[in-house]
């Protein structure tokens, strides 16, 4: 027992393991007087921007997870709990967790964002989309459901079905899964068929916006669709889902086009529809504006100050893809892994400095450019100063990656994955597995009844 | 259209994608005048030998499973058809699968076996075994969400029960598992938990024979155990489960051991029960008896003739596991990847010579010796002239199965992923994922409710 009283340590307690949480609790790891604990529903980080990769069956999961104990074991002040945040009580300074309460001094939220379905809730089951390592393996199971049903299948018309890919969204995440795509159908799985012509597939890219990767160069959008349409993905942009039925034949897409005086509507049949589309605030946004008033954006997420904390709630900061950050620029700081990076750590360090009653420094968003891989030697890169395209923005895409890998123990595997991957333009990671693995009759007509969200039981 | 009369290639179905179905596949690629259809129910091959790695965090299925097709795609007399055997007419010569029926004119059937509870089916979901993907990464899921569950628990009896890890069977899976849990809980994740010490775990095994790995030489029996026990691990012999019966605090586990007049009964109780003890044959054991007249031993394995042909039916053979072949020493050729391998090429070899109208050879079981990994540095190796333990077993396991990963695009990565192991002692691929993956407060409750087997929908 100490007999000297020592001041008891500031306890910052960090909602979501993602980027932006994860680097305030590094940048808090070792900090004088702070014990940081970091709750995540997940035990592992997960390299979002290649979810794609794993979606599509180049890497696997573990590639692209590190587990939050592994990464944060040497800081002997930071605890992880494994639980999910549900309510705050503001001003008690407590959190809800499903397990237990706790208390906090600081709370820094960074719980990120989900899928949006505008209202088409309904499209869910239909459309998945991918924010987790169990979206990304739905996916990756029903592309390659896909292909084996239409070996099978004998009649035309729903062969046609197995064979279409639709991916709704043109973001960097819609141009990354349909790039990949075409290059299994056009390439990798080419010679794998001996009923199925897999090059006769069709991949539809659809866009609401004029172009695709809208917040982009217009330039370099232009640069990603032609190398989208060389790869053979049917880019259609300015067109909306307004519907999508289920058929005899698969499910019946309608897309609307053309002006509002004189609509296009057409329709498409598809078995495999993929969402990538919109994104919509984390729970916890709700709860940060029923019980700290917290004003939200139309998709939910907080409005934060200038220092990332609420108004009235000093305390509180929002972090990440949850915060609405409007106090640079013309738009809001986009939602991406260096912008959570550098507002993780800007946090983390205006923490340190109040405690320590220094001056606040203001945060700078340091934009580092934009990057999108469309497939095999075809990216985009918009640097600010400088945008290319074709091979050389591949590699820069590669090396980006791999900078920001760099807190995985498995950066090396990864790269050699891909290089492997890039040589022989096989992926040995494309399995079927999970319920419905295992192929049946009936596995093809039922390929919706999984539970595409982890159950929360 | 061809005037002239072309022979009809000579049909051979094989079902099953293993070793032994696999390696007849690929030896009877390019055969002339053969064609060749593999029946899977999964879209991969999967290394079995190394899913305790995967169970225990070290590498990620795809690493040890390659796609069926991408292995036989240079093939171009083999068709690989994504269904299951679920009858057969051996007199009409057509297999049916739930889909449809084929014709043959040589059946082989590589279907393997699965787990056996000896009467006690109702421990399956309690203590799930390990033969599939799903199985792997349903014991990943229990083993790192019981130490997740441990460090939230506040009750010490409940925490111990958490702690607690229990394999059933010392044979060469039982032995590897314990092992690999063992260098997991004191080692790797030591540095990862606040509240609890990871080095307090208990893991027990047991073995109902008078030794662990009871095929071996005892010598590398008893050389096995001592490393068993100088990684932490209790090893009991001669200790059968009676029961096990679900708690409060887990699943108490009833022993027995002693004398028959003198038997002493322990419990124990665990959360995570895990079941290397036994094989009971696949269902196809029991339509070639149903059909073809088979005779099968007590575990539903086919009795197979000299050249794995069954009685009265030359052109139906069953090799690998599902196969007892007794023609050679005085016990059936082991159910391990080597043999199984050996009785794909002979059945391949054989078939065509007798269709070449040329004498079959006698099949002659070469034993490569056995081999067990015990830990990092730990290994047993019986090369049948030379028996070694140690380091140098270690990289003898360590090259023997890179050997047989030949078939595999990532063996380089395998290697490199256990290289990095080797040194780091880290294991990257701990996630728990899949239903259950997010952690609430029932979790720890309902972590018995998942499917184990893939779901045949």
């Amino acid at each position: 027992m100490d007999a000297i009283a020592t001041p008891e340590p500031h306890h910052v307690v960090i909602i979501g393991g993602g980027f932006s949480g994860l680097y305030a609790a590094k940048t808090l790891g070792r900090a004088k007087n702070i014990k940081v604990t970091l709750v995540d529903k997940r035990n592992f980080h997960l390299f979002q921007p290649l979810l794609y990769q794993v979606a599509t069956g180049t890497l696997s999961p573990a590639d692209i997870s590190s587990p939050l104990r592994g990464i944060l074991s040497d800081y002997k002040n930071i605890t992880v709990l494994m639980d999910e945040a549900v309510d705050l009580d503001p001003q008690a300074q407590v959190l809800k967790l499903r397990e237990q309460e706790i208390p906090y001094d600081t709370l820094v939220v960074a719980t990120g964002v989900s899928h949006h379905y505008f209202g088409n809730d309904q499209w869910r089951d239909t459309a998945p989309g991918l924010k987790t390592i169990e979206d990304a393996l739905e996916m990756r199971r029903r592309i390659f459901v896909a292909f084996e049903a239409a070996e099978k299948e004998t009649d035309p018309e729903k062969r046609k079905a197995w064979l279409t890919f639709v991916i709704v969204g043109g973001g960097p995440t819609g141009v990354e899964l349909a790039g990949a795509i075409a290059e299994l159908a056009y390439r990798t799985l080419k010679e794998d068929f001996r009923n199925i012509d897999t090059s006769e597939a069709t991949i539809l890219l659809l866009e609401g916006m004029d172009r695709v990767l809208p917040p982009y160069d217009p330039d370099l959008s232009a640069k990603a669709a032609e190398s989208l349409s060389r790869l053979g993905v049917t880019v259609r942009t300015k067109t909306l889902v307004t519907q999508i039925e289920p058929s005899d034949s698969g499910d019946v897409v309608t897309m609307k086009s053309g002006t509002p005086d004189n609509p296009l509507i057409e329709t498409m049949t598809a078995r495999t529809i993929l969402w990538a589309a919109g994104v919509k605030a984390s729970g916890m946004g709700k709860v940060l504006a029923d019980r700290a008033g917290a004003s939200c954006d139309r998709v939910g997420r907080v409005m934060v100050e200038p220092d990332f904390s609420i108004a009235g709630y000093p305390n509180i900061f929002v972090i990440g893809d949850l915060a609405h950050y409007a106090h640079q620029g013309d738009r809001p700081i986009p939602g991406v892994a260096p912008a959570a990076v550098q507002a993780g750590e800007y946090v983390a360090k205006t923490l340190q400095r109040r405690i320590q009653g220094q001056s606040v420094e203001p945060f700078i968003y340091k934009d580092p450019g934009s990057l999108a891989i469309i497939g095999q030697n075809a990216a985009v890169v918009d640097l600010g100063f400088v945008k290319f395209s074709g091979p050389p923005a591949w590699f820069a895409w590669v090396f980006a990656h791999i900078y920001y890998l760099i807190e995985f123990d498995n950066k090396l595997i990864v790269m050699l994955q891909w290089g492997w991957n890039y040589f022989t333009r096989k992926r040995g990671a494309r399995l079927i597995t999970g319920e419905g693995g295992v192929a049946t009759a009936e596995a093809a007509g039922t390929y919706r009844t999984r539970v595409k969200e982890p159950v929360e039981v």
